[in-house]
Order: C-alpha cells, then sequence, then structure tokens
C-alpha cells in the first residue's frame, strides 16, 4: 500500500496546564498540532507511511515543527518554506461544566499566504494511495482553498483515494466566501467523507427536509443526498458525540456505504485529558480500518470509535496510542489495566 | 449602582500540587485568597465595581497582596497597613476519597490584631451600595470582631446593603468567645445571610424544634425563627452540598425572603479541581443577582447555583468565570464544551 | 508488639507526570517502591515499628533509598550493600481507558543478585512479631528465591508470623523456573496468603475442579485446598478488583479463616490518582488489622478495603494515608470534606 | 509632578527557561514586555504616576495584558481595543559566548494596525509631566509611525517633555520606509534623546566627519549635530555597554547637555539573568533622574546606570527594582549582600 | 566520641526559584533550615553522630521537618511537640549586584514560645561530646534565651565541650533586650567561639581600642579580649568573607587559639548557587576539625573554609558535601572535575 | 561528499536541574546521550548526512531513542533491535568547586550485549566518506570490543575514513581486559585521532621519554610514535582544557598532521550550563572541518575548539549549535550578543 498524504496546517500550540485559567499561567506547555496534520500522526502511529505537506516559515520556529515531525514518523519531504510566521494556538483546558477555550492566531500564518503553485502535487502524489484534507485548510484562505482545489484535481486524476473531514470552524471563514460557494467543488471529489448531516447540508447548500432525522428512520435517505452531491463519494461516517461535560464525554459512529448504515455502541470517555484532535483521531481510524482489507465496516468503525476515544486520554492534539491498544480497545477491552 | 465593599483577611495560600501530600511536595503553588476576597475578585469579574478592605504587614508578602487586588480589579485605597505578618494557609489537594487539609497559619496577622479607629469607614462606604462581611473576620480576634462591628453600624447607619455569610470554622474562634456572643448583634445588621440553618441556628441561639426540618416542609418556619432575631433581613440563602466524594460534589441552593422559598435543582459537579472558595462564589453570586434588577429570584439562586458549580472547575480560592460564563451555565449548558 | 520485617526490593520509579506517554515526556518524576517496602511504608505510617530488609548498591541511588526509608521512618538496619545497580520502573500514568504502563528496568539489580548467608536472619528477626514477603522476591532469581526460603525457614522456627502476598508478574520468572516449583515450598511457612484463588492455584499446583467458583457458594471449598497445601496457614484474603477503567476502580475483599468467609462490600474508588501499590495497601491494612487485637475480622477487612481504596487517591507507590484517615474511611465516610 | 505617558506596543513574551534552546523546550515562560512598556512599568516602581497607550485585541490575551499592566500600577485607561492580535516574540535565553535569540511574531498586531485619530491625545495628556516614545512604534508600521507624531505634536503643544529612545531594530522598519524619512520629523520635538551616535546619526541622515570619535574628544561636536537637527532638544545620552559574552555585560553612560558631557564609570555584570529591557531600564532611569530636581546630572546618570545594571540580575523585560535598590546600587554598593 | 547536640529553631524556607523576585513567583520551593539545623545536618553528613533539640507544632508542618531530620540523618529523639506554628523565612534568591533578600515569619513559632523546664537537658545531653548553639536562639524570644541558659549551663556541668556561633541578626532580638544584655552570661560558658571581632565586642560590650586591628597585627590583642571574658574558651574563629556581588563571593578564615594565630588563603567562589547557611557549613567544619584528632589547627581551619566555600555551590539552606568532598577541596583541588 | 556512520550506544541520561543534588531532587531530567551519537547528532545540525548505528531494546524506552535520533535528524536505518535494556546514566550537574557526578547504569545494556556479525557492515558503510568510533565502545563489553573491530576492518576495506576518539572512561573496561590489549589492534586503522598523548601511550602501550612533553616543544615528537603505531593514521589532534571550576573552563586544541603542529588560542568558557559531550563536540567539528575542502588546518582546529567552547553552554549531551553559529563564534565574535 502506498503512502498517505495530507494537506494542512501545522500549529504551535501553547497551552494553560492543571486546567488552569489563561491569567493564572506563568507557563504554556508547547506541542503542535492542526487537525490534519493530526491525522497523519496517528496513521504513522499505525504503521502507515504518512507524509505532511504544509507550508511553514523559515526560522527557529518552522525547524521546530519540522522536528517535530521527523520525531513523530511523519515525512515533511514536500514542504514548502516562506512566508511570514507559524501559526498558533492558544489552549486553555477546561474541566467538568466549564469548557476548554481556543484563541486563534492563524491569521497570516505562512500557510494561510499559500499560493497555487507552490506545491507540485503530481510529484507529491507519486506512491500516494489516499490523500486527505479537511474543511479547516479552505476556510483560513482563498488562496489555501485554491490550494487544496488544485490538490483534489490531480489527486482525483491520478486516481487517489481523497478522504474529507468537514471541520467546520464558525471563527474561521472570515476572507468573505460562505462555505457553501467553496466546499461543493471541492468535496465532489471525494472519496470518504467525515461529518454530521448538519454540518455537510450546511456546506453543500442542501435543505433539510426532514428536520427529525436524527431519531433515526431517515438517515440513509439525508445520507443519500450528501451522495447526490458528491459523485466519487463511497463512504459518509459520522462521529456521535453527546458532552456530558468537558471531563466526560460520549462518543458513537455511523459509517454508510450507500447501501447500508453500520453503526457502533456509545462509549462512555471519562476522564477527558485532551478532546482537541480526538475527531481527528476518528479520522485516521477510519482511514486506516478503509485502506485495511481485513477489516469489515463494523470493525472498521468499531476502530474509529476506540481510537476517538483513547485519544480523549492523551495529552495533545494527536493520537500517539499504537495499533495495539486501539485493536485491544476497539475488541472491547475498556478496563485500562495496568500493563506489567 | 454603587460598588460593593467587603472587609475581611486576604492569605497568601501556599498548596501541594497534583494531590501530592504535604510529606511529598518540593514546591507549593503559590495563590491568594479569603472567604471575603474571595466574593471581591467574583464580584469584579463580573463588571461590579469591588473594594477590598483589610489590614496588611509593610513588607514584600503584603506588596504582593495588593498587586494581585489590582491584577484582580479590586480596589485596595482603604487598605491600611501595619502589624507583624501575612496570614497564611497551606493546602494539601485531596482527591476522590481522601479530602483536602488545611492547616492555616493566620494567628497574630497585621488583619487579627486590626483595632476599631483604624479604619474610617464613614469615608470607605462613600458610593457604595452593598457591604459585605462574613463570620470569619469575627471568629479571627475579638479586636477583628469590634472593627466588624463598627463596619455594620456605620454602613447600615449610611443605608447600604448589608451582606453576611456565617462562614462558620470551628479552628477559629479561639480567643475566648461562644460565637453565640458576637454574632447575633453583628447579624441584626444584615440585609442579606447566607448559612444553612443548623449554623444560623448555633450562632444566634436558637433551638431547633423539629431536628427534621431538612426534610422539607418546616423550612419556612425555621427560616423565620432567624428573620425573628434579625430586624433587617430581608433574605436568608442556603447553599444545599452533598459531597459524594472530594472529587465529585452535588449543589443546589435555597433562597428565602419571608414569603416564599424559592429552590434550585441540584447539579453535579465533576470532576472538582479546586473546592475551596466555592461558597464564597455561591455568596458573589447571591450578591450579583440580587443587585440585578432584572432577575428573578430564581434566576438569582440559578446564577448564584452555577457561580458555585463552575468554581469547583477552577483552580485557587475564588471564581474566575465571567459573567457569560455563568450566565450559559445558568441557562442550563453544562455540556463544556470547546469554544473555537 | 514487636517490629514487622518485610524482605523484598526497593526500586526507584521514574514516572511521567500528568498521564503524558512516554514519548511525551521531558521530565520523570522520581519516587521509590517496590512491593514489599510499600507494605514497610504504610506499616510506619499506622505507628507500627517497621524494618525492611534488602540489598543496595554502594552508590548515590542507593544511598538515596536509605534516605527515603529513614523519611519514612523505615528501619534499614540490617540492609546489606553490593551488587552493581538500583533496580528501577518506568511508569507512563494512564487515564480512562488507558492503562498505565510499567517498563521493568531491575534485572542483575543488587538485590536480585543476593546470595544465601547475606543476611543473618537469626539477627534480623530478634525483637520481631511479623515477616512479610511477596511473590516478587522469588520471582526476580533464583537466588533471591533462596534468600527468601532461609528467611521463612529461619522467621518459622523462631514463632514469627509470617504473611506472604502472593502477587504473579508475569513478565518477571525469567530464570527458569515455573512459580510452581519455587512457590509452595515457601508458602508452606505461611501464616497469611494474601491472593486471589486462580494465582494461588496456579503457584500451588492446584486443579480446579469448579471453574465457577466466583459465583460464590464454593469459594470456602477453594480455599480449603489452599489451607491443604499450606500446613501453617491461618487466614487466606483477596483482594476484589473491578476496573471500571483506569480512572475508576472498584473494590471489596474476603478474608476466610478456614471457617467463616467474611466480605466487604465494593467501593467505587474514582479518579484514580495513582493504583501501583494499592495492593500493598491492602495487604498492610490485614496485617494492621489482625495485629490489632481489638478489631474483628470484618474490621480488620473493612481497614484492608479501605486503605486499598485511599492509596489509590495516592501519588507514588506507597500508601501515605495515616490511621485516623484509613479508620475514618473504613467506618463509613467516604465524603472527602474539606478539613479546615 | 504629573504623569509620564508612554506609547508602544505591549507584546505576550514566550520564553525557554534555563538556557534550553528552542528545540528542547517543552514549556515556554509567560511574561509581558515592549521597550516602551518596560519604561512604563519601571517609572511606575518608583512610584511615578504612570500611563500606558496602546491598543489591544479584544481576546483573552488582551485582557491579560490589562492585568499585568495593574498588578504593575501602570494605568491602562487610555487603551483602545479592536484589531486581530496581541503581538508576540519568543526568546532564548543565551549564556556565555552563545547570544539569546529573538523571533518576532507582531506583525498584523492590533497595535502594528493602530490609525491615527483612534487615540484622543489631548484627553490622554492631561495631567501629564513627560511623554516617552521609542523608535520601535515607527519601525512596525507606517501607520503606527503616524499615531506616534500625532502624539508628539500634540504633546509638544501642550509644553510636555518628550523623551525618546532611537531603539533601533533592524528586524523591523519593513514596510518600505527608511528610518531616515520618518525619524527627523518624530526627533524633531524630543526633549530628551537616548542613543548611541552611529544610529542617531543614521537616522537623522548625518555624515560622521571623524569616524574615531569614540575615542572621545569629539563627543560634543558629535552631539553638537544632533541638537542641530533638534530645535527642542536638551539632553543626549547614550547607553554604553561592552559585550565580553552574553553572561557578562559591562555597562556605563553619558550624558550631554550641549555645554558638558558627564560620564558614569563602566560597571561590570555578571552573571547576567536576562538582559532584555535593560535599556529601558536605562531610560527609565534618566528619566526618573531628570524628573527628580535633587539629582545632579551626574546623579541622574549613575541612577540610569545603576538601573541597567540592576536589571540584568531580573527576568523578564523590565525592570523590578525599587528606588531604594536603584539608589543604593547608584551609590556605589555593589556587593549584593543578604539582606535578612 | 559522642553525639553532637545542637539547639536551636528549624523552619521552612520558602524561596523563588531562578533568581525570580517575589512578585514574579507562582511557586516556592519548600526546604528547611536554620542556623543550628544546618550544623546538625552537616555534622551528619561526615558521619558524626548528630541530634537536633527544638519545639515543633503537633502538625502536618511539624511532622514534615521530623521526616526531613530523618532523611538527613540527624535524630530527633529529644524535641518536644507544643505551640501554635513552625517558623517559616520566605526567601528571593538574588544575582550580582541584587542581593537575596529574607523576610522572616518566625514570631510566634513553637521554638520561639519554648519554656524553661521543657527540655530535659540531663538527659539530652547522656552521651553527647559536643552541644551547639548560636546566637539566633537567645535573639527570638526572652524564653529562648532562657532555655539556652539552661542547656549551657547542664552542658557546662557534664563536661561538654560548647561551641558557639555569635550569628547576630538585626532584623530578631526584638524582645526588649540588649545583646549585650544576654550574651555575656551565655558565651561564658563556650569553648569555641565562631564570629567577627566587630560582632563579638558588641555583644560583649567590649570597646575597640585600635579600629584598624583589621590590618592585622593587632589580631590577637582583639581575640584576648573576648578571652578575657570567655573564662571557659579555647577557640575563636572567624569566617574571612569579602562579598564581590551577590554571585562571586570570597572565603578565607581564622582560628585562633590564645597562642597563635592560623589563617587560610581566601579563595574565591564563583558562581554562588546559594549562599544561605555557608557560615553554619564553616561552623560544622569547624567542629569537626576540632573533634578529630588528627587533624592540625591549620587542616581543621582549611577543612571549615573548603566546607564553607563548597556549600555555596548547594541549593538550600544545609550542606549536603560529604567528607570526602569537603576534604578534595580543602586539599587544595579546586578544579570541580566531572567524576565518571 | 557521502554520508558519516558512528557506532556506540545511546543512554537515556537523566539529570538533576538547577544544580540539585542526587538526594534533593524530586523530578530528573530527561534527554540522550552518548559519546558517538553526540558527534552524529552535532553533524546533522550542521547539515551533514548523518548515520548511527547501535543496538537498542524492543521497548518504549528504545523506541524513544529512535524518536530523539528523527528528531535530531539522525538516520537510524541500520540499527538493530534485542537485549534487555537501554544503557542509562544519572548525572548531578555541579556547579563552581562542586564538579559533577555521574553514575553510569549501562552494564548489559542491549548495546553492551551486541555480538559480532548482528550488523551488515558492508550494508552500513554504503555511500559513506567517514566511520566514527570512540574509545568508550570497546571499554563496555568484549562483544562490543568484537564488533568494533569489524566495523574498522570494512571501513578500511571499503575506503572509508575512519575517525576515533580516544574517550578513557576509568570506570567502565570491566570485563578483564586492559585497553592496551585492545585498542591497538582497533587505532591501527584509524586516519584521524583524538586524545591526549598520555592517553594514547597509555592505550597503546607506548612509554614516554620525555615527561615533560607538556612544555610544548617535544609535541611531535610524541605524537610521531602514535603516528608510528597507527599505520594508516594522518592526523592526531588533542583538546587542550584546563578546569578552572565547574563553571569555567578554558579550551584549545592542537593538531598535528605528522609534519605540523597546528594550535589554537585557549578560549574561556564560563559559565558553564552543561560541559557533557564538549569533547564530542569538538570531534565533530575536527570531522566537519577535515571534510570541508576550503579549510585549512588552522580553520579546522579552530571550528572544532569553537563547537567545543559553544557546547558548554548548551543543555544536555550533545551539540545542537549550528553551522552559523560555530562559525560565527570561530571567526572570533565571542559577545553573545541578542539577535534581534
Amino acid at each position: 500500500m502506498g503512502k498517505v498524504v495530507t494537506f494542512g496546517e501545522i500549529m504551535m500550540r501553547l497551552s494553560t496546564e492543571r486546567h488552569l485559567r489563561f491569567s493564572q499561567a506563568n507557563f504554556f506547555g508547547v506541542t503542535y498540532g492542526g487537525g490534519e496534520f493530526n491525522v497523519a500522526v496517528s496513521l504513522a502511529n499505525y504503521g502507515i507511511k504518512s507524509e505532511f505537506v504544509t507550508r511553514l516559515p523559515d526560522n527557529e520556529l518552522g525547524e521546530n515543527t519540522l522536528k517535530e515531525m521527523r520525531k513523530r514518523n511523519v515525512s515533511h519531504n514536500s514542504i514548502v518554506t516562506g512566508g511570514d510566521r507559524l501559526g498558533l494556538y492558544f489552549l486553555e483546558t477546561g474541566a467538568g461544566t466549564r469548557g476548554s477555550k481556543v484563541v486563534y492566531d492563524r491569521a497570516n500564518s505562512s500557510m494561510a499566504q499559500i499560493l497555487p503553485g507552490m506545491i507540485n502535487w503530481q510529484e507529491v502524489f507519486k506512491g500516494a494511495s489516499v490523500f486527505h484534507w479537511s474543511g479547516v485548510t479552505p476556510a483560513i484562505s482563498e488562496s489555501a482553498a485554491e490550494v487544496c482545489l488544485e490538490a483534489v484535481k490531480v489527486a482525483h486524476e491520478m486516481g487517489i483515494v481523497i478522504t474529507s473531514d468537514l471541520n467546520y470552524r464558525s471563527k474561521l471563514w472570515k476572507y468573505g466566501k460562505h462555505p457553501n460557494q467553496i466546499m461543493p467543488k471541492l468535496l465532489g471529489y471525494s472519496t470518504v467523507i467525515l461529518g454530521d448531516i448538519d454540518t455537510a447540508f450546511f456546506m453543500l447548500n442542501l435543505v433539510k427536509v426532514n428536520p427529525d432525522y436524527k431519531k433515526g428512520e431517515s438517515l440513509p435517505e439525508h445520507y443519500d443526498k450528501i451522495f447526490a452531491k458528491c459523485p466519487n463519494l463511497k463512504y459518509v461516517a459520522t462521529t456521535l458525540r453527546y458532552s456530558v461535560s468537558a471531563s466526560h464525554q460520549q462518543i458513537g459512529g455511523v459509517l454508510y456505504d450507500q447501501s447500508k448504515v453500520c453503526s457502533a455502541d456509545i462509549k462512555d470517555v471519562t476522564p477527558v485529558v485532551d478532546r482537541v484532535g480526538s475527531g481527528d483521531a476518528f479520522m485516521a481510524g477510519l482511514i486506516y480500518g478503509l485502506l485495511n482489507k481485513e477489516f469489515t465496516h463494523q470493525q472498521t468503525l468499531n476502530f474509529a470509535v476506540a481510537a476517538c476515544c483513547i485519544k480523549h486520554t492523551i495529552s495533545g492534539d494527536y493520537n500517539l496510542a499504537t495499533l495495539e491498544e486501539v485493536n485491544e480497545m476497539a475488541s472491547g477491552n475498556l478496563k485500562g489495566l495496568v500493563s506489567r
């Protein structure tokens, strides 16, 4: 199997520790993350050849992200440098009824200023089986959206599986375009879409006929409308998340292949060490499962849900769980025993 | 609306981190707190003009508390300096079945040695709407109790709303007087009292006729006895707290205005990051609600309960939640979603 | 009452903080522990004269363990020095569905290389009432098993109560012997055995006739088979543990004296700060209870269960709870109130 | 004496600890600073009424800078909010032969996007005696330079003493103008200029006739050329710094009032805890001395040099030394005795 | 040789790290110290049987000091408990020209409230060879001075060598007596006095005839006056310290036995990690040397100076250097080579 | 130019922070190092293709070293896994007159148990220009010495430049062979040797005729004897180090090519942040210089000395300085200016 290429922004994350509020912190923990990079790391942890494409500033902070990529076994051969700054975000970690807070500081980042033509996609995709992108990238700037379109076109031409996480963030999309002006074109090339129906309809400019679809029966009917808009689509998946509190989440999932809805039981996740990136852990699990010929759809979905759950116990943006750990949990062992 | 004046002691708090026991700690976290100061900070966070009155030593530790007051937007214009030392307390943070431990080291503090005449209360109360004090201050020394009496008399004369938190601490009250020799005189001036019925009866020298009042029906009857002892009283409120464990609390509340008992649903609070000061967060919420003409009694109580709950998720003595955060939670959103 | 002597290995423990994975840590917390030493510390915390016997390297790391023993009030008068290194273990602390991970690095430690004749057991046991050892020591090397046999023989001759924790660790026992070749001889001298029936049968080479014994009725029947193999046995006890997740354990216990099964209610333990050593906390509670003439069997068991529960809230290998704290909890108070 | 108003940018500073390189740090220390703000804090520490004017984003990071200003006793009444982000800078702290590294991330900050008309300077300068600005502000953006010009014009009209630190930073000045197109107009209003002759000549478009001026005799001649370009100038001062290594600096100074050169002895500063902001400490000392009617020029210069020296021993951007501490050192006591 | 008994106060020390000022610290390092306890620890590190006598509060903080004593191998068998609180001190660690700052918070400590009769000195001194006390103890309270007198009288009667460090602290001596009203009586029993001539004359009410004694020739003449006041005196020693800066000290010493002045070369100590307690390290070295029959006076003095020097490189109040380390340095090796 | 291959052990280093002694530390910093690996990292930082060969355990600790290698851009393609454990060492960081202490815990490591035949050297050396090893590897075990011999033979056959650092450690060499039984054979293949004459003579079984060679004139004569023993030798170099104290080193160097002695001026290095690995930094600088065709011998030596000096300012075992930084310093700039 070939490599998986992901494209997006890697940010430095500056976070308070021990649930401190921003105004209490004398120190910020320094880690790295970003929706697509999180997917790349998680796949590398599963033993898959993983390559990340982005644009980075030519300074110490940019170099540190390269060090992190190498440490996490993610190839950075096709990364371009230039532009002014590394995107950042600040994270205040909540607990219980107090949710975490993100302050983005990613405007004018090197990645937001990427331009069409900067990446040689034909070269990047040599030897690739999958290309993954998410709705965050077209949201950060118009030129990033254009480069995203370049990428999916080339990937499509080269016959590469395209996976897409809708990842709607209302604090982004500031450059004057509505997602439904940008996303339909991009999603048209997708083989796999991860997202909830509301977001998909919002991005694809679809109208919900039956607002009560969540009760269940009409799920295929709604998913089918997405298929109707995306001619290359093979799978739609949705992470089910119910937030009891910032420290207690309930996670399940649905996978639909236009013939059958496959769903996974809701699992309790408590305590939550760090929920940022848990959706990306689901996405990486989904990609892993779909690439794994020995997995049934149910196994794929269970794997993705288990990956999402275990991510909540891991500090930082990305899922550092190994294949063995996720498989163990996907097979039903939630006991958290000491390994000794 | 005028400023809220609070009077009490601000202490340096030295606490172990990550649930370490005292004997395991090489470091103590340094924060500040004290029942009345906690109320002052919380009100300032709600945008209310807040002033704190105390007595501080003239050394670096005293200066640091001034810096903390300014940082937290609490005025310290009327503070007097002198005396020997800043009050301290040591905190070992528990978890689960192991409760937290407080070691007080506040004897002979500058505040404990305050004397009548040191504070010009007429000057302090210019422009004030509310004066808040608690049962901790008359407990630390006889002269502090006398200054408290000075304050409530002047506040009463100047027509200022007086709020009182009974705050009984058995480890204090060491100077030879029983609370019921001191508190009735002080509470006689109160407009609002926060406390449970047992404590109120104990401090006001009242006898419970029906020890089964907790079952509910006779609640107004018991509260009315408090009203009978406190001629200026308009409201009595009680924080309902059931401790499942050090890490899991259940919080509700009752507000009584001599005509109707208003009560709030019990809410689960888990995990508990820091429960110290959660009663003060309730008190500040109560003051905020009562000052807010647009709040019904139920809204006031919901706000106070929400403030108390969210405080448990915040490290340190005082509630750093904003008005928006408490309102959001008081309106029923307990999900702790990530804000991004 | 005389001193309690424990024999085993004390290791330096190097652990990640705040649930970090090994690959995320720039720092390791440094503490000390080991099954038998944990028992020794806990007993010292209950006010019992406690002495630990082991072999340590003659270097700074060995000296640090002596400092820790003294700090924790455990006598080290009979310790011998020599050999190459201090045993170590690395701990990655899990949370929720992700269990903790232990990486042992104790091979060729000074203790593993202990030889018969190095300890003067007659001297060690002067003034002792109890000798405690566990199945970890005979598992680390054949010579350590031999020294263990020396010890139990001398203790038996001197009429000392011998307590044994089966403590099976599959990652140890690497020197070519099956536990059932070593343990029966050792356990033959035991007065008290702590362990579950499966482990006891495995170590004593017994065959389960009724694999459904866990449903309850046949418990005495199974325990009796252990008694049949151990001629000096007076009590068998079992810690009941159900692992909901790494952060939520359920703890109970059983104590059998060949006439009656005494059992303790299951208690919920959540959150778990550190579960390593909680079995040792049970063992120390059991020893304390059995030595305490005023305790009934039920009180002894309740004490051991409470000690086990409270240990989960304490960071590090050993139970730092005081007698008062365990008694309070054993008497049913699980509320975790703030002591102030 | 009236307040001192300073105008400039306040940045969050993210720095590695214990001389770690960027690639080694898992944590960044969080403090605040900026050339002009550092002056404001230092003056406040000397008991002078100090007000800082800037533009801040309306988010948690902006709010934190307000908390810091209050803590440090610097008024923020005239600050305006708006724009996208708080300026940041990253600091890697050097040692010995390895210098510290600054990575600026301040482009497009709220302050860089300030526009003429946003600040009501007439209002700001009510009650002010001194206005301080530095060459950093006109360097960050053209509009910031314009607002600087607004400020000095109004200050001049209102008869306020204007102090200016040349503060040339080659990594700034990116918007297409040479300093000599911007600075002469601004410096024309200055009463006091701090800077070395090379920088002053560079900014004022002057030509050095005698490149050997550093040997001394021609110093007044060179300073006089600066006076000739700045009609309102009363004093020029220069910090003399010789860098033996990152950990050992030698500091002196010169003050010229168009009649006489006053100079201070070179002092050794070792070790250097943090040299960032030591020039600002000199500037604040100079302002303090010039405002202090009882100081001779020599005392003023000694005070400024002492302030600069002591700053090197203090972590963070600004000088936290008190008036007493600087006076003690200016009077010749460099012993660093323990005060106890 | 018998044990060395020391009597004094042990305090918790709360110190800022990395040269932070008090107002910058979110954490305080927690260690323990006190002039006499520092001597006790240092002697224990040299392998001498060391016992510390003091009075401690009966709370967790007092218990922690017992743990520290045991860890450091100092016996606490004769300690009495009672009183209100543990003495504390706060330390801000300086650097270069900025000296460290101590804020004492030891008034009303359990030790300050010690009363005559509380300690059974006859019992304490059984098996003792040396009793050490310092001028700090009679400075903290009148009753502590009285207990000190009890101690030296009994020690004298029992023929024990009495060593005294003058240790004048102007911030103490607050109870209304001048040192010269208290110290002569106490010092009359001393066998060894450590202190400079100025302090000795001040405490013993002596008048300097030749103020230029520091130039050297008249040293014996001055020391002889001290001998004249102290009938039991055998040795006077003085630590010579020149403070280049807080980070650079120069250390030498003088030892006089009423016949000959022995002096040690000045040694440079830079950098200074922590100078608190370096005088106590000298004192302990002096005691060690005088007890060591194989040491000449010069060797004793060299040992004391080396101990003092090496203490400056060790964090915390007491000297943790081993006998081998001090001997190595006393023999002239100052290279600080890596031992590997 | 081809890659540089280094062969040796990578250890986890556990070190105290802030000059704490082992007995004071609750935390150990976790980094990685080892003489030969340090060379590999430094070369990678200079932009040279660098590959490290070793044997690692198949556990989490071994995996972490792989992550570190990737982060530091060192290839680990030829590493073999197996064996029991990762080598460790503990470091107590000294200051001033107190030297640092190393406690090795590397016996029985996976690398020490490496066997001939485990590494396919023909494969490893494909595309290599240089092979580097040091005297530490043949010191850890006889089989490691044998693998070293395998390596140098193959390298020699393949015409690869062989560089050797003598690196004598008396605490190693425990397996019963004297260095002079092992090293002559190995060094016979060397092209470049780094080491002082005493060590070279000791390892090569040479006798010093003129013990006063250090005074200088006879230097070539002594070096020539080394050449006589090593038929492939082209260069001998020596690091000159004078240790003023643990915090102040003086560094120079000598390079001899059998015709001319080239020497570099002594440079002062103070303060020392971390001197471990500074010899390896010299070695890497030497290799870089010799590979760089544009460097004269003097430039090579200056580069090596500068690399060694700057390493002392960097925490951890390896030199993280960039090519630009070392060149800047080698060209004479020692000022440590702030880069901003």
